[in-house]
């Protein structure tokens, strides 16, 4: 069997959106919603859809703004300490609560403590009071018919609070915008199904209407996930037409690209107008924008959903890309103004910082590329860490602190150069972020675990151990993780700290002692029993990746064997955290790769255990004295993590929180 | 009838603090909520309670990163332009997918765009492909074992994906903190009886438990509110014990002070232990704190809710005051922080931002001071306008774009100090903020509600004429309404900016032309023709602070009849906008105010009318100029807002949106 190839257009994200909103306003669909009326405890969160005009005065009447005695002012005149002045109770002076209304005779308010009592018919006062004094006038808060809250605002808990106290028990709000997410795939399995049956080769669990859904809610409007469309274009067909009917916006998942089984761009065709089938983004090329018609057929079915939808006979639909990253960034670019705009908000902004790229970015020609960071502030400047671009790779978002855009047609982005993040957290929490870049260990996760609840987050980016040191050379982290041994001394770090950070005053702090070894397949059925066998014909090796002091241990171990790297097969092969060697071979692309014994035994596979190594934490002294990463030395000293660290397999904590050197 | 004040403690706020943690703590209700499992879409915002470690890899299987054909690498060698190579379909080349699985002989994949189809047997291939090339090796996103999530984690919608993605149909989320609300007071009626019934006098509409039921939901809590309870001590202390039974933390709405129907100290101390009675803050000084047993009598009920709470037989209650900037604050200081720990997050920090505040606040002596303000930038200043200090004015929390604390025993704040605000909105939002200080108008209101639809907020604070052209001199406002008449010219505002902004570049923009005329009583009881009649002994005026073009105008005519202001009752009695005059007027406690029609129609008060003026709007030329004030320029010169002004009894706006001078 064999396939063409069908290519999409590169539609520049302006032009793509100039379309998009162009068709939305001429359907009448590209404006803020109609309002409906809700019960105030239903409103957090909520966008008034008209402005709210006090209905009430608020105090409704002239109140008590403090416990005491109502007076008539002008009666207290004179009064002093020397000269108290007597004032008969229930005809000058009469009792009064905070918030008790003032009686008509009354124009101000004596505090308590301000009186005293003389037998049980009068007061006696050592001050005068001013006209109005310990008064909240009728309206001092809301006047009748006063704006109290403007249309287009978000509902916050006081404002509820502020709409009742003028007298309105519901207030009108824009409605959700109604979502259709429609995922499509014959490959697609839910999780539950594969929690039920377990997973089988070429099954993808669908995640993306999961996500879509969220993103929905989070930005205010109501989700319909669709159950799982096989590819198939009539059924596809069916259920986009029955989502039109139902919905303000009809997401399609998949299906978007032009591939055999890509249907939805001919269903967008047939049902409405196909605006755009491709825009210049990466990741997120294939995308569709489009229209479907609202069909008589389904109007037909009436009922409360119709009633607030029929007033537009066109549906704006997106064809969404399959690809995970792709497809929450094409909610994000896409899907996100468009829930803004009906519910009458300016489009979401994410707060934006400036940071120095730690890694050149190459320009990407004809597209608009978006690339995960991760963003720590090191010393004095704030620094962007680019993550994996794939667009396969969900964790770079989940683990992405912001995204950075690098325009189409510009020059990329240079190493050391500053760029706009536009942050997915809160600034607050890159101030209280440690960035570690370095060498990949097991440890760190249950690190950055235990540092959590201490208020710091832990960032890791695996660079391998000289990845780390020139990371902290160059300023770009607050440690670097380490297990460098160097051939000459036998010794570990040292002479690498030296070579690669020289003139820089730095504390290596043990972590770990952690056993290297072989991983291979359970039971070991090519019988592997050490380093020389890599040089075996039948055996394929998986490599680390360069400057990974495991690799530098491979080499180190070859050399001293005589074996030349071409001798050994998929010595080329490289991965980049000792996990990823593990699944190399438990898929059984790999026979054996070097790595530590808590990757083996996490995925079930069986070690032979080479030799013991010293793993360090590199720090520069200015960041091993500062508050930020005081929190991480106490753990690393105190008992509990150490404990926590020695239930693991091929783990030493002995020696942990040791200064190893002082450099 | 007469009463005895106790008084309330002073515990600085810090050390009611720790009072309250430390018997959280030793009652063992100070650690995060153990976890509960709920399905992926019902995850987003919750919070992990364990790290979530991959179940499966992901992808499952080495994938085909690309449509095409897979292939052996071996296979492909050597291939150029000038010598192709065929592979033979079914042996050495198979079509894939997108995601399908790699077949087990293959290693990498050739784009469909790089082959050419040779009859029905052969593709051909012009250059070789590297082993692994357009293939997404197993584990590429996460490998079986890894760490996902960790524990503490606020889910966002691509973190369910991953979830999923890994092999979980569920996540293990903080169990949300039950919170009790209960309102207490005879006074109180909720506004759905005002709206069957009608507003009385005496009646407060009890809204502080939907405040504080909305921000235990936006923190992350479930509130459940209890019906009001009267002032009854019996009833408040079986409501406190049933709420305790069933909750995590028990809120008793007023009754916090130390009145004479203030119970909730006293039930506390009944029930459990009350820490702290009064903490040295305002607003909200009245705060009780304490715990209260959870009975076994409640706990025979069994059930679902007490499975999770029976560990612990203690339950913290916060007695909270009644005003409801207080309530609102208490929420804040004392709530927040305590959802946050059992969440397992750090307490919740509001974006901070330095600001120039406009006016003097003194020192409040023993308590810290929480001073609400607007903030917004002007020219190269950010700068802060306080609010109202009332506790009872909710509206300033409404109003507010932020917080300033004023420390107790400290030196207070000077008018231009820098100061740190606390914010309640988005950085980006105080941005677009256009800053109004001047006369009060109600086509302001009206303005505001138009500006919102172009992003742009108009915050506006009412200065008075006068008051709003020193804020525009002090740097503090980007515009001043102003309708100040000069009594030598008859000319209005012209004068005034030349004496109070010399040398600044102004535009003065004309707004609207307006009625202004004494408001009276409807059917004008005390027959009031005109300013004469205010010399009247039986006539009780209501007069605009000082600076307000209003009472120059009074001012003025006074003088033209020559009428001294000690001749008129009432010429001290002071309000801050037309409306507060109004409802002097409908309240009764003056018969009659110099006003604009506007405000006398809103109330339906009668109106005598007097005169017409001019209302301008004063800019300096930097910001007439600026892109911030482009969209309120274009509003007043566009057809659309002057009709709707138009239609406001009153107003003209035939010149509005003309430049009236440039100075």
């Amino acid at each position: 069997m064999s396939r063409r190839k069908v290519y999409l257009e590169d539609i520049p994200l302006d032009e793509a959106w100039r379309r998009f909103i162009a068709a939305m306003e001429s359907a009448g669909v590209w404006l803020p919603f109609p309002g409906e009326d809700v019960p105030l405890d239903k409103g957090l969160g909520r966008v008034t859809a008209r402005p709210v005009w006090a209905a009430l005065s608020s105090p409704g009447y002239h109140a008590s703004a403090m416990d005491g005695y109502a007076v008539r002012s002008a009666d207290t005149l004179g009064a002093t300490e020397t000269a108290p002045v007597r004032l008969k109770l229930g005809e000058q002076a009469q009792y009064i609560d905070t918030g008790d209304p003032l009686p008509a005779w009354a124009d101000s308010v004596i505090m308590i403590e301000h009186t005293q009592l003389i037998g049980d018919e009068d007061i006696e006062i050592q001050a005068s009071v001013a006209p109005w004094a310990s008064v909240r006038p009728m309206g001092e808060d809301m006047v009748a018919t006063e704006l109290v809250l403007p249309a287009n605002h978000v509902l916050k808990p006081v404002d509820l609070g502020a709409i009742a106290g003028c007298g309105h028990a519901t207030v009108n709000v824009r409605r959700n915008p109604r979502i259709a997410i429609i995922p499509t795939g014959t490959e697609l399995v839910t999780v539950e199904q594969v929690k039920l049956s377990g997973f089988e080769s070429g099954d993808i669990i669908e995640y993306n209407s999961l996500v879509l859904a969220a993103q929905v809610r989070e930005w205010g409007g109501e989700p319909t996930r669709y159950p799982i469309v096989p590819d198939d274009y009539e059924r596809i067909k069916a259920t986009v037409r029955e989502a039109a009917a139902a919905h303000d916006l009809v997401l399609v998942n998949a299906g978007s690209s032009a591939g055999s089984e890509d249907f939805t761009a001919r269903i967008v065709q047939e049902l409405g107008t196909l605006l755009v089938h491709g825009v210049a983004v990466r990741p997120g090329h294939p995308v569709i924008l489009g229209t479907v018609e609202r069909r008589a057929k389904s109007e037909e079915r009436g009922g409360d959903s119709l009633h607030t939808l029929r007033s537009s006979l066109l549906v704006p639909i997106i064809g969404v890309p399959g690809y995970p990253v792709s497809c929450a960034l094409t909610g994000e670019i896409f899907v996100e103004p468009i829930l803004s705009r009906w519910l009458g908000l300016p489009p979401r902004e994410k707060p934006k910082m400036q940071a120095t790229i730690t890694r050149k970015l190459l320009s990407p020609m004809g597209e608009d590329e978006w690339v995960r960071v991760t963003v720590g502030r090191v010393g004095e400047r704030t620094v962007a860490a680019p993550l994996s671009r794939g667009a396969g790779v969900v964790t770079s978002l989940v683990r992405a602190d912001g995204i950075v855009r690098i325009p189409r047609f510009s020059e990329g982005v240079d190493a050391g150069q500053s760029v706009t993040v536009e942050l997915y957290r809160d600034p607050s929490e890159i101030d209280r972020t440690i960035v570690h870049i370095g060498s990949h260990d097991l440890c760190l996760d249950l690190l950055a675990q235990f540092l959590a609840d201490s208020g710091r987050r832990l960032t890791s980016a695996n660079a391998g151990s000289l990845g780390g040191l020139v990371a902290l050379r160059r300023g770009e982290a607050h440690l670097a993780g380490s297990h460098l041994l160097d051939p000459a001394t036998g010794e570990y770090n040292v002479a690498y700290v030296k070579q690669y950070l020289p003139g820089v005053s730095v504390v290596l702090v043990t972590f770990v002692h952690r056993e290297q070894g072989l991983i291979v397949a359970p039971g070991n059925p090519k019988g592997i029993k050490g380093v020389a066998d890599l040089a075996r014909p039948d055996v394929r090796y998986v490599n680390r990746q360069h400057g990974a002091g495991t690799r530098i241990l491979l080499d180190y171990r070859l050399g001293q064997l005589g074996i030349a790297p071409e001798q050994v097969r998929g010595y080329q092969r490289e991965e980049y955290t000792h996990l990823a060697v593990a699944a190399a071979v438990q898929s059984g692309v790999a026979d054996c790769g070097l790595g530590i014994a808590a990757a083996a035994r996490a995925l079930n596979l069986d070690f032979i255990p080479l030799e013991q190594e010293r793993y360090d934490l590199v720090i520069p002294r200015a960041h091993y004295e500062s508050d930020l990463l005081r929190p991480l030395l106490d753990l690393i000293r105190g008992p509990e993590f150490k404990r926590a660290v020695s239930e693991l397999a091929g783990y030493d904590a002995a020696h942990m929180g040791e200064i190893a050197a002082k450099l």
